[in-house]
């Protein structure tokens, strides 16, 4: 079976000489849409360009005169399939998943849908890629709801949280599904043996939180398949108390968001703390290959995407701000999603068979 | 009329100074209980000395013989009262509110609803605290739930986020309200002059969150009284984005968990970063002075503690962990809130009439 490399997180960077030396000796392509996120389509392309290579075939789509021009005309491992429209952040989600069958974002996943492409990923609408994969990638037979899953920073080693934003509101079992989703893909996508799982509230005690989030601790304390801590708070999310936080979309969204712009205002914090005079500066400038050090651990885009985990295929969501790097990162993920036994692990526990036997989207 | 400080932020520091040249001249009596706090009770009575003062007179509610050991034979403006119980972190805190009459909590509630004490802080039971002052204290007359107001730190100057933990679940009403009681905080409390308010959800369109979100956006967007700004997202708290931020109980309390998480974790790695090398190390010494206040201006302590906005007095409820520094400050803020407007304020805009005219406890 392909294994995950146990005991120890495996960055997006790892994951070609990871597999290149392991089990799996398939070629994977992963469809970028080249025109979604603030940065499309020069720092997609470019990112796809980085990842590109012999075992990671990538298609990207988007406007092909656009595109073309970003291409090198000796560019390897790459190919490109025209979409005339964009759907754009101002899209209303649904509407446009549906409506916009001629947007790089929805041609892609039918890519994915028909079997030409293995995975797919884009930094633009979040929702309309939600909805579009729901649309044309679809669930995983058992799967009552797809979640997105993030990879937190955090030391030593980053965590998974889900669901980030793809469920508004959740039923105490689609919280337990995402427990059983987030376990596989800690263990599979970050290499993480026997994850522990954390059900995020505002005390320990099995009593707090919300009516659904008491029911879900209930639930998960009795699903044997949860390898189940209990409940986590906020502070112990950075804290690394487990290694994956399971919560509702809104709950997980503002967690997520509030990390970054906290991280972002302390690290500003420190920047104006050097500025302040000239003793300071020196002190700085001795500092600043460790700060950056710093900085880069919790930069989003070394983590590459956010996983929209219990679809038939792996779909990314890169950060809206997403860079060359970050798209990058992206790609890498997505190929490890392909070639690890993350899907069929899912679909084993969560549903009847394999991964291929699923159900049609809601 | 007590006039706020307008346009800035007032300190619990300032709040003396303010005072007395300020317009009103009357002295006020805080209940500490003395009992309450990780550090309780040295810590607590330490910190009660340090605010006490010719205006502000504070009443220790605890156990006579080891609080009493603890205060200077010569002690001013400190006076004590003995409780033999206690309520620990560890009891539920409804029943614990109503069996435990003869703690140092109950009781110190007790003397306030007697006007005996003009406004209660403790670093106890959080649940406990709301508990008892539903039970002692009770609500302005139209406010359906208190709230608990916590000030954030964010530069260049705090802001007001509530409920951070009162109610799991909320109406859309009660986010309303809240929205109104926060407005009063910020600009009575925090000398905020025409504060804003934003409600945390997960995107900034209007049809982002949940059900009782949108719904509540409705409503604050349509009351004259609220000086809506519409959606903020995580990142927007500590970017300083309004000077209010609503939620629920559940969101309010995941976020400022996170918010202090992810700052300690970002300070432990810039702390790491200078134990790298001899160099970095040189870096770090430069720079001690300067990073201190950043993390002063992160510490809780420095702002006292959260206010149970919404009861006929002010109610402090200070961080389990506090020291002697921010119980001193949580004593200077219930100050603030006897001697300000903010009580009347709440009464003429969510009941009828004064504080006075409240009605009972549910």
């Amino acid at each position: 079976m392909r294994a995950a490399v146990a005991g120890r997180y495996v960055s997006p960077h790892e994951v070609t000489a990871a597999w290149s030396s392991g089990s799996s000796d398939r070629t994977v392509r992963v469809v970028v849409d080249a025109m979604g996120g603030d940065n499309a389509p020069d720092e997609v392309v470019k990112g796809a360009l980085q990842a590109a290579g012999e075992r990671v075939r990538v298609v990207l789509v988007g406007d092909e005169a656009r595109v073309g021009r970003l291409l090198p005309p000796d560019a390897r491992h790459v190919e490109l399939v025209h979409a005339p429209d964009v759907i754009t952040f101002h899209d209303e989600p649904v509407a446009a998943a549906r409506r916009k069958t001629a947007s790089s974002l929805v041609m892609g996943m039918k890519l994915v849908h028909e079997g030409q492409a293995d995975a797919f990923v884009s930094a633009g609408n979040t929702g309309a890629v939600v909805a579009a994969s729901l649309l044309y990638v679809h669930r995983i037979h058992g799967v009552h709801r797809p979640a997105i899953c993030s990879i937190m920073p955090a030391a030593p080693t980053p965590l998974a949280m889900l669901d980030i934003g793809a469920n508004a509101e959740c039923r105490p079992e689609h919280l337990r599904q995402f427990a059983v989703m987030g376990q596989a893909f800690a263990r599979e996508v970050m290499g993480i043996a026997e994850p522990e799982v954390g059900l995020l509230s505002i005390g320990e005690e099995e009593t707090k939180g919300t009516g659904a989030v008491i029911e879900a601790h209930k639930l998960m304390a009795g699903d044997p398949r949860v390898r189940f801590r209990g409940n986590v708070e906020g502070r112990d999310i950075m804290d690394r108390a487990v290694d994956v936080v399971v919560t509702d979309g809104f709950t997980g969204n503002v967690a997520l968001k509030t990390i970054e712009g906290t991280a972002k205002a302390v690290m500003k914090a420190v920047r104006q703390a050097i500025d302040a005079n000239l003793s300071t500066k020196l002190g700085g400038a001795l500092l600043r290959a460790e700060l950056y050090r710093v900085r880069d651990a919790l930069d989003p885009e070394e983590y590459g995407g956010a996983f929209l985990v219990g679809m038939k295929a792996p779909v990314i969501i890169a950060h809206g701000s997403s860079r060359a790097r970050g798209i990058a990162n992206a790609v890498r993920q997505a190929a490890r999603g392909v070639v690890s036994d993350l899907l069929p692990s899912i679909a084993r526990e969560l549903g009847a068979g394999s991964p291929e036997g699923g159900d049609t989207a809601s």
